[in-house]
């Protein structure tokens, strides 16, 4: 089956199936990322504690964890959901936001990169990871998508996880094979918590499709799709954000098939 | 007085009276809560510490519990809230989000449910809370309306509280006399938080109108008129959350009574 | 140069250096101000854990610390990311939410204030700060603006800060001399973190102009302006929340001068 036509797949089994998204992640992110998997039709929930993230994690579909506003109380969480996934196979994705800005949130990240999935994240995270980074600008992307790439493909066979790096263009790769995915708009850049819910949507596929390359590749270009189109719409970042929910909630898998660009890139 | 009639009574009282609700509640609804509470015309204060919660509850006019993100430190503040507003004669609402989704959760809300002046769930929520639901999944209903209101009756008569259980259309019963509000729109399942804020809106109304059961049943006619007239112009979800709010500011005391529809249901 | 041509300098300089903005703040507000402060064009980051807070604030531009849903975790944050500041002679905005409303709040407030840059409040916070405000309702003003202006300037000389006081109209003033904006929109007081995100705004006007008086100005006067526009466009305070974001990303510097309003007052 063609990528495109996958991906459509992928958003009538999310429609169907309404997969539970067990998100662990940050506070700034926590509204969009609900809402996007709402639009998208999952069923998200955020618990954290670590008295319920074990039992939580027991009868989920996907795990998110997402360090952007870490804490001790929520490592633990996260340690236990995430252990919760391993034993059960669940899916995991992790989003390491804002890596390489603190030796704090690298010790975490590269713990729990372990136990991932998939990784997703913007260029400065995934050359940080590698230990490429230098010292990132906070939390916004400040290193262009292509020379992460070489990164991500090393992270990927590092990890043996697949890893999503976006930003104008996405890459997925899983080391070996890589997917590039066009789409988009330059006002995702001015959303706060945009990237994180799109790690969320990468989860509510990997539910329902059980190749994470191909399940990462099918979140990014819906997701690209419909902020192309919601960037048609919108005056500024705040019209944007309600387009792009609005958008990613009509998106309809019978036509959106000419609105996605996915293609096999050379190794 | 007519039931919508009286419905209206209450918006002119939150608007006139702006109430202070005390809100400990969970990190994904707190942006629509507030902003909820702001649009019906009453005043939203979020406070959670144990070492203030006690004291502003000293001052507030109702007191929402949400346990959505739940963990022990905020356990710790909603105890001592709910002991001042006990001990006041403060009205207190408690959602139970996602309750039977863990051990930990059922718990909690069992305990928390003994203080309640009105419990605000969906319907899987309430049959959790009576031992009937299963396992729900995560914190979306996955039961029929209908099928929770003898739990929600059954409910009303064990913890001596108002019981409101809330979805396409809404039960507000004490287990003797029952109200159900029509209205709402499909699109408030879309929208994360829609529900908790609802319970917001209910503790503004217990603020204004003594009678729960009428209170109650008030802020849910006023929320779904408004959640009606939003439906008319969104979208999809993120325009539906935008003229939801927009409505629930417009709507006119006035003039709403066409809108709502309030009804006594034979026990 | 003019006030008003100042301030539009103060914007061009936050879209060329993007300044790196960590915020420790509130859980209602945190979506706002990094949505504010993007849509400005500066970067936002939300830091508050003991173990990196001071690391991540010896990379920021400037510190941004809201005491809305203040508790004990987060105050160690708080101690560590401001010793680092004052360290580095990084600018600091004080936002002493809801101070009045309990002693732990007053405390806390009072403690923080010796080392503000900046302190942003609405009148009855600039009232509680020198002991005037009996008690607040909740964390929305109770008071009128021009009677908090002396407290305002009080507060300045005490803790040698500047003091913004923003409301229906703003006052910005150093203790001797003050600065009155004029322009904004009532709805602002009618979305849940808009003063915050105002202090989040003041933050990055600091990062690149180096008078405190004048930056906070050109801040207060900048989301003012937008404001106006927002509330030009807007049906209710869901579509102004949106409309001031759009408002605030297409602010042009070049011609934004006519819409701005600052003065001297009188001492």
């Amino acid at each position: 089956m063609e990528h495109g036509q996958a991906a459509c797949r992928t958003l009538s089994r999310i429609r169907e199936r309404r997969p539970l998204v067990h998100n662990i992640t940050n506070f700034v992110a926590m509204d969009i990322s609900a809402n996007v998997l709402l639009a998208a039709g999952a069923s998200p929930a955020m618990i954290h504690a670590v008295q319920e993230a074990a039992e939580f994690a027991l009868h989920a579909d996907a795990l998110v964890v997402n360090i952007g506003t870490l804490s001790e109380p929520w490592v633990g969480g996260m340690r236990a959901a995430i252990d919760q996934a391993v034993h059960r196979g669940m899916p995991v994705v992790l989003d390491p936001v804002g890596v390489g800005a603190t030796t704090y949130r690298n010790q975490v990240a590269t713990r729990l990169a372990a136990f991932a999935t998939v990784i997703r994240a913007n260029a400065s995270e995934i050359l940080a990871l590698v230990g490429e980074g230098g010292r990132g600008q906070g939390v916004d992307a400040t290193h262009d998508i292509h020379q992460a790439l070489p990164a991500a493909r090393s992270l990927a066979r590092r990890f043996k996880a697949v890893v999503a790096v976006t930003g104008p263009v996405d890459f997925v790769t899983d080391g070996d094979r890589t997917l590039e995915i066009r789409g988009g708009h330059p006002l995702l850049t001015r959303v706060t918590g945009a990237g994180c819910a799109l790690s969320a949507l990468v989860a509510a596929a990997l539910a329902v499709e059980p190749n994470p390359l191909h399940a990462a590749a099918h979140a990014c270009a819906l997701y690209g799709a419909a902020a192309t189109r919601a960037g048609k719409e919108a005056k500024g970042p705040g019209s944007f954000r309600v387009a792009l929910l609005d958008a990613l909630y009509n998106l309809d898998p019978a036509d959106a098939v000419g609105d996605l660009d996915l293609r096999a890139v050379a190794p």
